[in-house]
């Protein structure tokens, strides 16, 4: 891809994008049990050679999420509660990659869980860290087209209150638009399906 | 807007979609100078009226960020580095929300600063938080609309390296598509604006 400079461009500290260069790191925080949060400080050098001591970096589990659409064109949804969300909100499929497993492996893994159902076509979104500052997981979202029914729904192991509902193109196009997917790896993997969506229509 | 439900729809424990309750928050990791990050623990009281003693909750600074449209219909981004990020990405305008700051105050001095630009139509995207379960902050994001030059670039406090770069909307379609807006904030951004655009085209 070629990009284009404006009049405005300009060029900060340019001497070829060198990335930082991490030189040491320890944990500096863990709570018991651990599984959920480790909180690291890292020494980093800065391509000018200056150095930061005390950099902090979080490392909390990785995690997909996935828009379904299903074989009748529309999309499978949740209406629930989260804890860091006011009121109810509209979701995705979603949940963390067990220690080991393959992202797209954790996908499939869900949509059967959360929904009981397969797909044919899985679209890969993206892969994104949560704070490009300091980590905090890696999202990684996905687009399953073609879903359909296959066996029955696991007994969920989430915490919170969900209900399954199924959504037309106009209507998630309007809850996307009104903020009603209310956490942003929810609002992105909705927003990057669509996008995809009418990129590559299925025929 | 109604709801579908699927032949497949299920309700797993819906009792009205009642919040979880914070019932008590200590902090339990707070590292020196404490303005980046702040780790508490909280007991929660679910609807089923169990109780969890020990729910993590990350408080780091809420920030903004903005997809600037140039008023001859291009995009305003950047070519940088970022820690959590491999190699080099795109990106839109960030920075946190100074302490008692307004967001959309906030996102108009970082289209300053960052840009030397000023824009005559702010449309709000949301406000998300990170981390559904944790929190890990707010991003409000937002989209600038009809942006022109105004004044000078401010001396930038980044610590990246960062490049000015506009795109036509072929570019930065292909761009969102190829995954090279590498955080989830900046994808979710222009993903959202671009949508933004499509409903809303200006004459």
């Amino acid at each position: 891809m070629l990009y284009g400079t404006t009049a405005h461009s300009a060029t900060r500290n340019v001497t070829g994008m060198e990335p930082w260069i991490t030189q040491d790191r320890r944990v500096v925080f863990q709570p018991a049990g651990g599984r959920y949060l480790t909180v690291e400080e890292h020494t980093v050098e800065l391509p000018s050679g200056d150095t930061i001591d005390d950099w902090l970096w979080l490392i909390t589990p990785d995690f997909v999420n996935v828009l379904v659409e299903t074989a009748d064109g529309r999309f499978a949804c949740f209406r629930q509660t989260k804890y860091a969300v006011d009121g109810v909100t509209l979701a995705v499929v979603g949940g963390y990659i067990d220690p080991g497993e393959d992202p797209l492996t954790a996908a499939k893994r869900e949509v059967g869980e959360e929904l009981g159902m397969t797909a044919t076509d899985w679209i890969d979104l993206g892969c994104y860290p949560l704070d490009g500052n300091r980590g905090a997981g890696l999202a990684y979202l996905y687009l399953a087209r073609g879903a359909v029914p296959a066996g029955e729904l696991a007994l969920s192991d989430d915490l919170e209150e969900q209900e399954i509902i199924t959504l037309d193109r106009s209507d998630i196009d309007a809850a996307l638009a009104t903020h009603e997917f209310k956490s942003i790896s929810w609002a992105t993997t909705v927003a990057l399906g669509l996008a995809h969506i009418d990129r590559a229509p299925l025929p």
